[in-house]
């Protein structure tokens, strides 16, 4: 890194461009970073939508090529937040020309894209270019509290792992065929879109990755109106649901579900997980609670305490508000890129890396597979959790 | 039925002949009963602790032979609380003996054994003798409003059912080995005891059955101290917990778990439905209360209805108090007593009935099947689902 | 008291009637009590009804006429479950004759009256014979869990106590005009009926008395419907919501509210009391609960424990069911006999005395005189606190 | 107002400095404002601190001396986050200049100033110059929400307003004697500086004023540590906690408590309203969530529902993400200052006026005034609430 100051070209305007560059705006306002991060070009395909982006979102500058934007000197980070089949190809190229890259999740569409991203971040990663995925649920405080809570050896041994993933925004079978519903655009449905979440999440909280899993899937409206020709309708070729249950490696027994059929939640992350001595459970729709069961303590006053996750011994928070006051979504945001850029300042790798990013994958398409055989178990193959 | 009052007899003494015999004491206090029971004697292997339970429990007599209480020409109706290794052979000699028969759930510890009680209760049926599985939670006010809010159609078509009944009575690994902890005792561990309850309140509340599933159970702690011997061990021969997903023959899906092994949960029984139009959650831990989504009313003011299930409108309530005074556990089974005397009474088979019983015994055979299988996913018969 | 057994009647087979009936009738079947109930006889004034009554809610006979009832040699107690107008003549009554004494709350619809009570309560202690008001939900374990946390220092020096008593059978205008809302048979409206309630409770959980209180009262419906002549009207003569604020002898603040005009508010007590060392929360609508902040355990893991009051080691729980089968409103009075005739049997005290009842009157006294003195201030004099 | 731009000032870099920072930073890059924020100057006393302030906050340059700043031609508003000792003397001279004024919460320290400061903010409107005081709750959605519904006639007539302002933060008693608790620089203790926001939230939501309060202050701990010299003690001057209740306009009933002693609440904004067809509930500990019963459905299935105030249908909530992404505590600022923008280059006048600012100061001396004499009533003058 040469100076304090990072150019950074974010591709990508819609709501990941928008959340991330809140965050690229915020994060050195509240957080002591060791360089600045500075809004140099934002990458969209149509001019006109991508300039306009530029003036709303904070950017100097608009590109409507990624490798244009990849090849700019005054940009060492690329933020990657356009359609999952576009992740491989930008990542690896911006690798390659020796940038910095922060990928949302998930990783990529496939295994195999996903494999060949690894390949490139290791072989940067020699050079010194770091690579991160945007597993962004990682730092909302109650989730890292709980990682840290679980690390420390506060719950003991973890015995069960249940996680959910409920949003409902495509109930209605007039909702149209959208990208999200489209497997050569998307990759999956809500397996993809929100399983990844609660895989990495709760991977992360336990410290541990699934062993091996059994899966279900299921495509509940199976045709939708065409965007633009809602009179026309075509197939919806990803999952709208999609239930797993599995183990981990350290012995734990897990319950997944992700689905956007689950009426009134609107983007509900459950997940609760017991340990021989203590229990941790968390709600995104009360995303500033973490619910701690302390086993220890005598059954007279035992019970679950909801922490109020505001306390400036609790993570990120001292950089905020006084106890008390809330945080939203786009804050998990600003700390990833607080994080990154203390990462990228010190010379270090940051997490989740593109290993964790291939390893969830995996364990996506594990899940996949199984539903589409009928269901059975797939091991997920040691060497990939060693290397996760 | 001869007469208005109808003699009872109670096998077994412990924590069900315990709600039992409060059911039976208070239902006719609070519910205009056609029919009075009179609590003739309660059946213990000890006489003198039977003798004891007898006058604590308000039992007129006590007999130490099941044999016995069945011969009894003033017992018209025995009710079976005595662990699940005796369910069986009890049921179809009391059946044999033209009495009725209230049998605590799960109907029996295998499928074989559930199927000759449906055939003895067949058998019985066509000379009047009524049969019925204690399946009491289908009788929590809340649980009861649930069904029938999906049976008027509230939510639609039925997209997924989510249940979990978390316990954490064994966590401490030296807890004894008791009897449930023994599968020749028990049949299972949490699958039947616990498992049994979701499976069936789940299929009762959807109007549903399921099609398949796959399993995965685990026993987390191996070898146990022997109860009186503390200094030695025995094997634990059952599951300490069970997690299943599957398939509804309406569509659904469906994610199930049982455990003894959630640190602060005691006994929650957590169930979530989501329909087309709308969802409802319940939490055992809250009983008096079901939440009710309706994805018709618009986004404004649309959530969930945290419905406080004490109204006279709510089902059983308009026997107790005025709204806003809850009710407890035991309401459930003076519920089940309640309607057991009024289908006697009217010559009606009350429900659930031993098929239903069968039904969930096959589901938890197919998951136990399974996830000693493999994990692999284990059709239901169809047959076996018509039936229910 | 001659033998173990102990003959009972009760006045009024109404809602209070009821409930406490199913107490009489349960008690023994769960608590090993060294007395023995029986339930004698029942009073009304209507035969058919007393009558009817009597065989649904189990009493041996049924008496029209109270002073009938209290001159039975087979009765040694009398509960007294009539109008809040009748208590004291019937008490006095009781008492002379030797019976012992069990009445409803509000001991009595005036300080007067109550006065009367306590004298008479009095002159019938030197002998033998007990007295006791029914503040029910001094025995909902949650509550009585409050007080014992309180007592043993586990909240250090109280500084509030705000508590709520919601309720909203009345809102509707055309609501008739039943004897509750007529001042000469309820005495007040929300504020005895409910209101002497939370003072009760309050009081109880923190072991310490109000000394002076400024108070406001509204009727906001002045006219309702005649019961029976609904095309006419009468004017309501009670408060329908009565809200104070108060200071306890101690030092803590109080502030307190009764309505039966908060909608969708069935039967909400909630009660909150904080101390330099924690605070404590509870809502009857969730009764099983109590939410207990330790002040004491640091901010990272800080917060409200939900304690679900289930356990063996709770109040009253030993003699219910396993942890986490919740108990309802109906408990209150069995937890209230069962204590009641442990006294009996020991020969002291039960509490509430009626001491306790004036000294709640007192309070709901001053509260009405402030209030309709133009809300000023009233301070409740030292010698009333110390009886109490 | 020339041109597009508006050259703001902002006085301070505490607390709220830092808050209204991230507002004035972020408000245009989420709503579409017709009038962009410069951030011109930043003022502090300390020259060294203000201009890190200014770097670390976003401020083009800083300033030590608040007329300086408002000497400028290149601002056109001030922010005024300073002590509530020189709300008056700033704003007046301010206003005088032909700045707009944005000026935090509590207006002022007394009545007296804030006339001073309304009677500039009149002066000043007739030359088109606005004034806004800072009572930043009202643009949280939920409560921006509960006006909406209240003002549509969905709660009828309102009966009951219920509001707490509950935090712990000085409950140790070695907690050391900063400003705030200083009569001469604060004022007033909990009652202006969080009584102060319950007073505004909930007229605000009712659309009504108090006519009239009895109140009760303490001061718990009345000595402290000095800052900076914690052997020495000083006196505690302003309150700790303030109860009160009282009626408004319209006939509601009021009850109200804020504190600073309330053991695990650290900034629990509780307000609960009850009309004749329904109520509302809000708990800032669960910002984006309104708590609505409608009191027109049925029993059946009425209750409270949960709204998740993050639909694109609430307020400020289209500017966002999608549902169920929750907002934070900074973000009802950024509302603040959108609507603020919004207004100045419409030339229509924001709200909460200075003049909404003096009839809560008015409320809070009435209080303080009440219990400095005995807890008796006071009378609101009726001019007063007109003019609000």
């Amino acid at each position: 890194m040469a100076g304090t100051t990072l150019g950074v070209g974010l591709i990508g305007y819609a709501f990941m461009g928008a959340a991330h560059s809140q965050a690229w705006r915020s994060a050195g306002h509240f957080f002591d970073l060791p360089l600045t991060a500075r809004m140099t070009a934002i990458c969209g395909r149509d001019r006109a939508a991508t300039e306009a982006a530029a003036v709303k979102l904070g950017w100097e500058s608009a590109e409507t090529d990624w490798r244009a934007l990849i090849a700019r000197d005054d940009i060492q980070l690329v933020d990657i937040c356009s359609t999952g089949d576009t992740h491989a190809e930008i990542a690896v190229a911006a690798l390659a020309a020796g940038k910095h890259v922060l990928c949302e999740k998930p990783l990529a569409n496939t295994v195999a894209e996903a494999e060949r991203m690894v390949a490139a971040a290791r072989a940067a990663r020699v050079h010194g270019v770091r690579s991160m995925v945007g597993f962004n649920y990682r730092r909302v405080p109650a989730i890292a509290l709980a990682r840290r809570l679980v690390a420390e050896g506060r719950l003991g041994r973890i015995r069960h792992v249940r996680a959910q993933y409920l949003q409902d925004w495509i109930i209605d079978p007039q909702f149209p065929l959208v990208w999200r519903l489209q497997a050569e655009r998307a990759g999956s449905g809500a397996l993809g879109d929100i399983g990844a979440h609660i895989v990495d999440a709760t991977q992360f909280i336990v410290g541990d990755t699934l062993a091996g899993v059994t899966g279900l899937t299921e495509t509940f409206v199976k045709e939708r109106p065409l965007v633009g020709s809602p009179s026309r309708t075509g197939p919806v070729t990803v999952d709208d649901a999609a239930l797993f249950i599995g183990r981990f490696t350290g012995g734990a027994l897990g319950s997944f579900e992700a689905t956007r059929f689950a009426g009134g939640r609107k983007n509900s992350i459950r997940i609760e997980v017991n340990g021989s001595l203590g229990s941790l459970a968390f709600d995104f729709e009360a995303m500033n609670e973490l619910h701690l069961f302390d086993g220890t303590a005598g059954p007279e006053t035992g019970g679950f305490t909801r922490i109020l996750v505001t306390e400036p011994e609790h993570p990120y928070l001292r950089a905020w508000w006084p106890a008390g006051h809330l945080l939203g979504y786009e804050h998990s945001f600003t700390h990833e890129i607080a994080d990154l850029l203390t990462h990228l300042a010190n010379g270090t790798d940051p997490e989740p890396s593109f290993e964790d990013g291939l390893q969830v994958q995996q364990v996506l398409a594990a899940v996949a597979e199984s539903a589409a055989a009928g269901s059975h178990w797939r091991e997920l193959p040691a060497a990939t959790r060693n290397a996760a």
